[in-house]
């Protein structure tokens, strides 16, 4: 690319002149996060200075007070901390894992126990594989089959999803429910192909659960690369007597008490009304949790900081939720919910951004049809900002809780190409967050949640009165 | 995010009961990109094994003979080296520069030499610095000021510009006219801040000329990282006397002989009918030009076997142009629309991938109204693959030559937000390509050749006869 392209370049952003008042709020808020956003500068100290944040952990508690501290400078109406209990479970120290094609000849392969696993017997686990393609697998197999083995859940993410989160959705089972089925049947262990559309050598971890299953027929889990797994798999069809061996020193402790972290600008005509914008503040362990989700805390506190930059007085409340332990147990969602609706709350709106800090595409909502007619009414208003997604579907895990008939819920959806490339891994680090991107999804937020202030929902107002 | 995220997951996939054909064929296109795409490969050779590949050096010559041999594989109707005569400008011993605030108190800095600029002398350049916003600065300085100073050009790229590229053209002319502006009111050298929007180490280099001016009147120019800029800038704020030195030891040689790559498959109806997809082969020499512009190599390569794959049998020829030489003199660009309207070759199509290998948004066109028109007919088909932008404006600098009434020409429009990054510096490197982003770019480009290719233009046909 070079200078002719100088000529062709596209003239995207308007003039001033004729511009509407809502046009020119859009650009105030845009221009402001671009210019002097803080997101940034707060994900690199939530990331590079407290670093992956899990439940119960010291850094989930510093990132509790780094941001109440952060929200409490910027001269909101309220800032609090909401208690909630959370699970604590502990990686311990690192797992280790290695195929071995005979006695005395092994290859190290990269796993993490995934989140919730018991830990494996002192001395490791060690057994015969049998790779399946998913959970149904289980049952053609049959007890006798698998008994004392270790299932090796190997049904890779389809790359012909163009959302990465479908891909995701097509295979999280065999994470979330592999262990609880492959033990009904009596397997030792059980090993996950990473959800990662790359092929690489970093585990993801990412929560899963026994169900029913009694503390004592807990059998461990963990997640495998790729690149281990295409390994495993290849070596499998080689040779079916091979032997996997894994340790982890995983702990599931007692709950502890954390927070929700909430900042609020009350709403200059309709205090009662409430509308959310939020991100879970809790993150795996690996990495630091850039993308997940400390790009969504770091956008929703600065959709509060530029609507009160940008001049606009809200008529509406709008609080800034830093949900806790939406990773490993949504009990922060959960309890905001709970405390909304024994308070009597009325909410009106909620916006959630947990999907990375790429570039903001567009929002999905969950909404009566009415509501998202009045909704795509805006969607010309973010043109300029090539926002131009605007679909019904699914909103936020934390803001899900609230889901009440007329309460409009959104999700902002980023770029997801790169998403599955860092999540729950070592590598969803700061480095992978682009600034530019980041901001533009919190002017994006910031912009919608003006729009909603300024024009309420109408069909709403009918269902709530 | 969690596991709970999955419910709300987006049905952006269609089935395929009641696809028309033309969503059929873009759905094999696409899965074929994705699944089973040859661009990511090749550009880890491009990248990896031969790297930057400036016009006139070892390594163009090797990136023209491995995609040569690619697209000999291809089992395409003809592939021909194009002879064209390029410059040769070599960079030489990596360029030096400090900051001295006073005799013997240096702070090194990072530049790099424009391409195109003249050595210092021997010994290095040093002079005291005069910090400018912009050319139409210096008439105001006046000559009297300027002569025997550094100019040090500061205005940086607008980052309220949603289009990176956009703000790249607002201060572009610094880089490419600040020398031979400066130099006719009697500057020694010249400093430009680079055309990144980040702050970071890396000078980012790119083309420059010096007009009518003769050799013995050009004086060096060098760019200077962002945060190198800011650091001289605040120095030159406490201390206007602090000087500046840098050395850099580049040179411009004969032209010599190098070549366009072409791949044709022909026409099965109207084999005179040329529609031309490409990139340009050559890059900058400091990274291994991965984003500018082996993304748009690869993926043009890629298009003509994707076309092949999905078992399409093209009415119109096409061809994939890798073309030599954008960077620094459009000699490839130039040479081929020479050669095309020299045979009276009737080219009815044109697109150029040359603004990075991210997430493909969309294409802007450069034609009619009506055959604008009748393109804007297929946007529908692209949206499943998030492909929303269709817009008026530029397509790109080497097929610009081939220019004609009735010519639709077009540009592939890639997110651009992490271009300017990477553009003309060190990092531009492979690892900063994902793999499905620039699979979908290809797969995106294929599917707009493929319905170009089906109906054709209908305007077209009344203007070209």
């Amino acid at each position: 690319m070079r200078i002719l392209v100088l000529l062709i370049v596209l003239c995207i952003s308007g003039s001033t002149i004729g511009q509407s008042d809502d046009e020119k709020q859009l650009k105030a808020i845009y221009d402001k996060a671009l210019t002097d956003g803080k997101a940034y500068e707060w994900l690199n100290y939530l990331s590079n200075q407290i670093g992956g944040r899990l439940s119960g952990s010291v850094e989930a508690q510093q990132a509790v007070e780094y941001t109440k501290r952060q929200m409490d400078s910027l001269g909101l109406d309220r800032v609090w901390l909401q208690p909630v209990m959370v699970p604590k479970w502990t990686r311990g120290t690192p797992e280790f894992a290695y195929i071995e094609t005979k006695p005395g000849l092994t290859t190290n392969v990269p796993i993490c126990a995934l989140g919730g696993s018991v830990a494996t017997p002192d001395g490791g686990l060690k057994g015969n594989v049998i790779e399946v393609q998913g959970i149904e697998d289980l049952e053609t197999l049959g007890a006798e089959k698998i008994k004392g083995k270790i299932i090796f859940f190997n049904r890779p993410m389809d790359p012909t999803k163009i959302s990465t989160f479908e891909a995701y959705s097509g295979c999280v089972d065999q994470r979330y429910s592999g262990a609880e089925a492959a033990g009904k049947y009596g397997a030792a262990g059980v090993i996950v192909r990473s959800m990662n559309l790359r092929l690489d050598d970093y585990p993801h971890t990412g929560s899963m659960g026994y169900g029913e299953t009694s503390i004592a027929n807990r059998i461990p889990a963990a997640a495998i690369s790729t690149k281990g797994a295409e390994l495993l798999s290849t070596t499998l069809k080689l040779n079916p007597d091979v032997k996997f061996y894994f340790k982890q020193n995983c702990r599931q402790y007692a709950d502890v008490e954390s927070y929700n972290v909430i900042g609020e600008i009350r709403g200059s005509v309709y205090p009662n009304e409430v509308m959310v914008v939020g991100g879970h503040l809790d993150s795996w362990d690996l990495g630091d949790g850039s993308h997940d989700d400390g790009a969504g805390v770091v956008q929703s506190m600065d959709v509060l900081r530029l609507i009160k930059a940008s001049g606009y007085k809200p008529k509406r409340t709008i609080r800034a939720v830093l949900f806790m332990n939406e990773e490993n147990g949504l009990r922060g969602g959960n309890k905001y919910a709970e405390v909304a609706k024994s308070k009597k709350e009325n909410h009106v709106f909620a916006l959630e951004s947990d999907a990375g800090g790429f570039t903001p595409r567009g929002f999905s909502f969950d909404c009566s049809d009415e509501d998202f007619k009045q909704i795509l009414g805006w969607k010309s208003l973010f043109e300029p900002y090539l926002i131009h997604m605007f679909v019904k579907g699914g909103s936020g895990a934390d803001i899900g809780p609230l889901k009440d008939e007329g309460l409009v819920l959104a999700g902002l959806r980023p770029d997801s190409q790169r998403y599955f490339d860092h999540h729950h891994a070592e590598n969803d680090t700061f480095e992978h967050v682009n600034k530019r991107e980041l901001e533009l999804g919190a002017a994006t937020m910031a912009s919608l949640v003006y729009l909603v202030d300024k024009y309420g929902f109408q069909q709403q107002k009918k269902v709530k009165g």
